[in-house]
Formats: structure tokens, sequence, C-alpha cells
């Protein structure tokens, strides 16, 4: 995997653009457009005084603001990274100050509920292209952002069907300028398929961890102590922003409960093979889920290395 | 996390040690005991020629042989690291050859089936003494194994209540010089506190991952492509060996399915929030999950690092 941004263009993509919401995301694509110079001016507004100290402190953006609604006037690309809970209230703000031609963007992991937060009150003349990069980290804020998030991750657009072909374009050269291929699907094909690849494990990994808290059989000293055996792989996961999973879940329900009808179904599946020691049955289930690890390994989108390379061999063994 | 072994030992801490099995943890144990020199005579038995001429190249051993009763004869200290559904067959061909005094152990990740299938076999005057090391990969077989993998990580002893003291002393400074922390509990308890911290994980993430690997709306090439949402770190575990994990779920199934039982009920709980759209429980949930990872990192069970560690930030971001 390629670990290095590209070096910087000679000409910016973007004259103006501005990020709203400088966490993990925003500052992981401040950190990338600053470095590769894709913008002219860029502009950060979040509305923490925190969050807007500490970018100006790390240098991320040319301008940093509490006041989102000044931060996008002027500006060709606005992209929203903020969690999707606070779509509507951002681009009310903002809708005023937009100026003509802009493009409208934005990160978050639901595209329909995206949609239909932002559409109403984007102006006429101003081109909403949504976006979702399906790459990042369990941790958040504008310290937890690396420019090199991006690369070799995919980013999925999900335009309109009415949407303007030259605004999408921009938005895939954005991206891919970041490093990210480019897939373009619609808003309700993105939620069933980042339903399955995303929000389901996240939901499962924070109900188990919730499952081993509760226990009283089990003391949580020995849940922490024991948990190489595979359960600190779930605690990663289920380390995650509270803000933003909450938003993904109230956001994406028909096709999150949908998928976890077919996962729970599998699973009484799975229960009832272990109470009548069909043997068999889970050899072959163990069997064929070794080869989609594989294949995402063989596409790039995981390292090779045992264990996700947590501890590397070698030291000591003496080969 | 220290990630190298001691020096070795002046004077071995068995005359002749004997594994039977040498797969990723039989053949970890190999390489530490061996440079650690562990072991006056290190004898190492497998089933499959294959595994035994495969030790012999990479030099594992003293001796290698694919006959386990001849392996374990004059042995001071036995070690079964076969899948736990092959216990009776290893423990009934070793048993006439076992030598008064010679202590029995193994490293199965299920406990009361193994005292269960292990102790009939055992002569008088030979001490069984069953271990679990909580560590591993997702790989198998004798090259997958690296002698730092035990390294503070636990070992889980879980001898009889009759078990002679010398014994499990023996045992315990035989994981304490590969690096491990032991702790000593019944096996009922440890068959417990693994089916949450480790059998159910598997079993979901087996679980999630087939599901996936069926559906008709989400191609596979989607599943993989996007992958990086989190359902990539299921796979991880879900490529896990077959063979090894059929026989866990076979040989824990009345802790597994207590334990199951309890995800079932807290996840129908989680549904029933998404689906009446209560943010409050969700974010209370999600709330609550990050402290024990917290915990796991700060007791040095998990690395600190983002996403594992996988792909390290800084390169291209300009700070
Ligand atoms: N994390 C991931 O793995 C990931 C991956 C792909 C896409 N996404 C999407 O990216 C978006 C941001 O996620 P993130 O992980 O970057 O979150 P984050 O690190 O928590 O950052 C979000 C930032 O937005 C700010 N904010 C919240 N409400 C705001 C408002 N009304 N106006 C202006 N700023 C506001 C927050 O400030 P406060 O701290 O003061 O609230 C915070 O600085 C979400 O929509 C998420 O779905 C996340
Ligand atoms: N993997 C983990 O993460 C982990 C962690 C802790 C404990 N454990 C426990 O460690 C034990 C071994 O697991 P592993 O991961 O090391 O498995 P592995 O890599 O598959 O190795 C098992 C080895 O035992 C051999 N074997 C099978 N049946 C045998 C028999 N009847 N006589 C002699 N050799 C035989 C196998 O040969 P063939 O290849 O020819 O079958 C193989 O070489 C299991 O009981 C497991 O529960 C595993």
């Amino acid at each position: 995997m390629p670990d290095r941004l590209g070096p910087p263009r000679d000409t910016p993509l973007f004259e103006r653009i501005t990020l709203i919401g400088l966490g993990l995301i925003g500052s992981s694509i401040a950190r990338a457009a600053r470095h590769l110079k894709l913008a002219g001016t860029l502009v950060a507004a979040d509305a923490s005084p925190e969050v807007t100290a500490r970018v100006r402190e790390l240098g991320l953006a040319d301008i940093a603001t509490t006041d989102a609604a000044a931060a996008v006037s002027g500006a060709d690309l606005v992209i929203l990274c903020v969690p999707v809970g606070a779509y509507g209230a951002v681009a009310e703000a903002i809708a005023p100050q937009l100026k003509s031609g802009a493009i409208v963007s934005d990160v978050g992991s639901v595209k329909g509920a995206a949609f239909a937060q932002l559409a109403p009150h984007i102006p006429a003349g101003v081109h909403l292209v949504p976006a979702h990069p399906v790459a990042g980290t369990e941790h958040s804020g504008p310290d937890a952002g690396f420019a090199t998030l991006f690369i070799d991750r995919w980013s999925i657009l999900t335009p309109p069907e009415d949407a303007d072909p030259a605004a999408v374009n921009a938005v895939r050269s954005f991206w891919r300028a970041l490093g990210s291929n480019v897939e373009v699907m619609t808003a309700q094909h993105h939620d069933l398929v980042l339903a399955i690849t995303s929000h389901v494990p996240h939901l499962i990994a924070y109900n188990i961890v919730g499952t081993a808290a509760d226990l009283e059989e089990v003391t949580q000293s020995e849940v922490i102590k024991f948990s190489a055996g595979g359960f600190r792989d779930f605690t990663r996961i289920a380390a995650s922003d509270p803000t933003m999973w909450r938003d993904v879940f109230l956001n994406n329900k028909e096709a999150v409960l949908e998928m976890l009808g077919r996962f729970n179904e599998d699973l009484a599946a799975l229960q009832r093979a272990i109470r009548w020691g069909d043997g068999q049955a889970l050899f072959d289930l163990f069997t064929r889920t070794r080869a989609i690890r594989r294949n995402i390994i063989a596409v790039g989108q995981e390292t090779a290395e045992p264990d996700f390379g947590r501890r590397r061999g070698g030291d000591g063994d003496g080969q």
C-alpha cells in the first residue's frame, strides 16, 4: 500500500474550498488538501472554538472560524464534515451565503438522509454532490486526522439523477487527488452496501462489548485481561465516536434493520448447529469465510500481516 | 510492549520436553523454548509428515517424528498443541509411554472438555495440568509461529483440585519463561470467560462474514471494496482455522450458548432502539463501551495506535 501523497499541484483544483467540521475526516482532508495545494484558499469552519483554535495552531487552513455562514461565502467547493444529525442546521445556516455555481458536498456515512436533509436548503444554481470516503479510524477530533487516510480507499459519490456532470467530475477529481478510488451509485444502494460493510459490524461490536461489560459471572478485569482471544478487535470498533454512530443508526434505520434481520437468521442457524453438535455445518461456514479475507487483502483493502501487524514476529526467534 | 525474549538459560527447565502438534501454537512454543534453552532435548511430534519435514527444515526441535507415542517416551513435560477434537486419540496413543512423574499439559482453547478427554487416559503417577495461552493470530501451521507470541499475554492454568502443587508450579514457570503472565482458575470458569472474550466474538465474526457473502442486493465485489468501513476487522477473525474452531464450539457448547443468549437479548434491545429512534439509548451504550478499550490498552493487552497501526499517519501531511 503506498503511504505517500504525490507532489503539490502547480495550479489549485478549486480557488476556494471550505470545510465545515474539522474532526477526524475534515482535518484529514485539510492536511491532504494543504499538502497537495488543492485550494487557492482553504477555509475551515467548526462550531467549537477549541477546534478552530487547534486548527490555527496546527496551521491546517488559511482561515479558521466558528461562523460557517461567513466561511462559505465565495467558496467554490463546500464540504460538510460534521455528524449527519447536524446537516439540517448547517445547511440552513450556510444557504444564504452560497455563491451561484458552488458545489456542496459532504463525507457523511449515510447518504439517503444526507440528501434529504441538505437538498431543501440548497439554492438554485448550487450543485449538491454528496460523497462518502470509506476510510477512518476509531479516533475523533482535529488531532486524529492524517493526510494519507484516503489513499487507496474508496470514495462513493451519490449524486442525484439530475446532477450536473461537471460538478460530479469536479468532486471526483478532488477525491482522486487525495488518493482515493471513486465509485458512483445511488444513495439508496450506498446505504444498503454500507449497512452490511460498516453499520451492522459497528452495531454488533458495540453490542458484544456492552454484553461483556454487564456480566456478573465474569468480571470486567477478566474481560480486559483475556481480551487477546478475539474480543479486543471488537473494542476498537466499539470505541468509535458515539455522536457520529448514533446519527448513522438514526439515519439509516431501514437498511440496518434489514441487514440485521439477515444476520439474526444466520446466527440462529449457527446457534442450532452448536446445540445439535453439527460439526460439518460449522466447518463449512468457517471454511467459506476465509476466502473473503484473502480477496480483501488481494485488492489492497487490508494488510496481509497476521494480527493486523499489531506485533511483528522475528525478534528472539533465532531464525 | 516488549517484543523480545530474554537471554537463554544456563540450565534447562526440563530435561526433555515433547510438543505434540507443531502448528501456530506448537511451533511458537518450540521457537521460544529453543531460543531460551528451556529443554535439554526438545522433541516434536506431528501427525503430518509434511509438518515434521518442515520442523526439521526450520530446525525447530532436536527430534521430529510422526510417532507421538515414541516421542513422549522419557519426556518430563508433554504439551498437546493439537485441536481439542484430537485429544482423546492422542492421549490414548501416548498413555502407555508416559513416564512416572511426567507432566502432561496442553494449550487447548476449551478446558472442561480438554480435561474430560485427557483424564481417563492419564496413568497414575503422571500429572495432568491443562493450560491455555490466550494468544494467537488468524494463521496456522509451523510457518505461522513466532517466538514472541506469548510475551505479556496471559496463560490460564486449570489444574484439577487435587493437582500436585509442584507440577502446577513447573507449568507456571514454563509459561513465565515464555514471557506470559499466569493465572489459575477452574476449567468451568475458564470456559465461561473465554466464551465471551473469544468464542462468541469468533462466532459472530464468522456469522457476519457469512451473511455478507450470501447477499443478493450487494455483490461480493462491493463487500470487498468497501470493507474498510469496519467489516474487514471481522474477516481477520473469520479467517481462523476451521478445524480448531469447529472443535471449540463442539466442546464449549453450554457456555457459548449461554453467552450467545445474552448477546441476543442485548442486540434485540438495540434493534428496538433503532426502530423507535431512541438516540439516547444508542448514545449511552456507545459511550459506555469506549472505556473498556481504554482499559485494555492501559494494561498492555492492545496497541494504542489508531486502526491497530495498520497504516501509520505522518508521511505527506507536512507536519
Ligand atoms: N470517523 C469515521 O470513521 C468516518 C468515516 C467516513 C465518514 N465519516 C463521516 O464524517 C463526518 C465527521 O466524522 P468525524 O469522524 O470526522 O467526526 P469528529 O472527529 O467528531 O468531527 C466532527 C467535527 O464537527 C464539529 N461539529 C459538530 N456539529 C457541528 C456544527 N453544527 N457546525 C460545525 N461543526 C460541527 C465537531 O465539533 P464538536 O467536537 O464541538 O462537536 C467536530 O469538530 C460524519 O458525518 C461521519 O459520518 C466518518
Ligand atoms: N490459533 C490460536 O489462536 C490458538 C490460541 C490459543 C490456543 N489454541 C489451541 O492450540 C491448539 C492448536 O491450534 P493451532 O492454532 O496451533 O493449530 P494448527 O496451526 O492447525 O496446528 C495444529 C497441528 O496439529 C496437528 N495435528 C492434528 N491432529 C493431530 C494428531 N491427532 N496428532 C498429531 N498432530 C495432529 C496438525 O496437523 P495437520 O495440519 O496435518 O492437521 C497441525 O500441524 C488448539 O487446541 C487450539 O484450541 C489456538
